[in-house]
């Protein structure tokens, strides 16, 4: 009897044992397959017009008395904080920039020390209310391409790690008026053939010309 | 002696058991993580100029002798076979949409059955060129907004289950000389997404006015 038990002691050790260890497999392939929280989201526009202020300052409460809306997050308020979480590296792919606030948020990251690349269509970069010549006054590389054809991107890479791309040029009538999306992933396989066309694209414009 | 070998057999068995159930789950897990052969892919254009003709051909060789290359896969020719898999629905929300070859492409998935519902943006829709009269003189049912801001999307669903989705309007400058990019996923947080938006802007947009 006490033979028996000992032995049913050992068989349910070894079960434990075997189950702990498939655990753990499981655990590692679940990590490799799909790191912990890959982030997925989709913003859609017009986002609603509210008061973002709140996003650029370190006050805990906002401190801006304009007669905008305050507190509802937004299209446009998930997007500056994506933009504005970058700690090591932002690359701007966009045909279009002559948003304010996502030049504020842009500045805002170049100020915390983050490397900031910006490459933009030649042609756009030169009209009325582009957002370019702030950026390079700052301090901050622009690149455009010198051929004749489009530079028709709308993308961001943060950290070269998470991935805005969609439709959405970043221009007021863009985010206020138009019908648009802005993808975010953090999905690797998405994210790296972006990595690697800004690289290619950057290598490829060079310094080309741009308004100040 | 005895007893002891049995008693092994036994622990063994249990071992053995459980690793069966632990695998089986960890498939299911699996399974509903991230579905068999879950598509990422990343297509940038200006595609390569080159024959498309056996695409929408049944015959095994590729009929065409037109002096264009003949052969390679491009950027152009996968958007068009993703687009051309579709088998019970193709939902498509393009700003600009002019090219020929993604036209045939959309009209042969008519052809065959699939349900295609085309939205589009009205000012685009009535420019020379644009494909949406020909789309609907083939009894595809397109809409517009009647409001005055742009729709501004670029994307297409496929089965309701493929996002096709980015800056490409599907114009031919777009497709040959723009830089673009076309985003391929089947990712189930950023598709539903893009359904659900569709599905919005379809109700919202009724019967608007379009070109013939």
């Amino acid at each position: 009897m006490k033979m028996s038990v000992l032995w049913t002691a050992r068989a349910l050790c070894l079960g434990a044992v075997a189950l702990s260890l498939v655990a753990e497999l499981l655990v590692r392939l679940l990590r490799r397959l799909r790191p912990a929280g890959t982030l997925n989201e989709v913003l859609f526009f017009p986002s609603e017009v509210v008061c973002v202020q709140h996003l650029f300052s370190s006050l805990p409460a906002c401190p801006c008395i304009c007669p905008l809306r305050h507190g509802p997050e937004t299209s446009l308020s998930r997007l500056l904080r994506h933009v504005m979480s970058a700690s090591s590296s932002l690359d701007l792919c966009i045909f279009a920039f002559s948003n304010a606030n996502l030049c504020r948020a842009v500045l805002a990251v170049h100020a915390k020390g983050v490397t900031v690349r910006v490459l933009t269509d030649k042609d756009y970069a030169a009209i009325t209310g582009s957002q370019i010549g702030v950026l390079r006054k700052a301090g901050i590389c622009a690149r455009c391409d010198s051929s004749s054809v489009h530079m028709h991107h709308k993308f961001a890479l943060v950290d070269g790690r998470l991935l805005l791309t969609g439709s959405l040029n970043w221009t007021l009538t863009g985010v206020q008026s138009n019908m648009e999306n802005v993808l975010v992933t953090e999905e690797p396989d998405l994210v790296r053939p972006f990595v690697e066309e800004f690289h290619r694209l950057w290598e490829r414009c060079g310094r080309g010309p741009l308004v100040k």
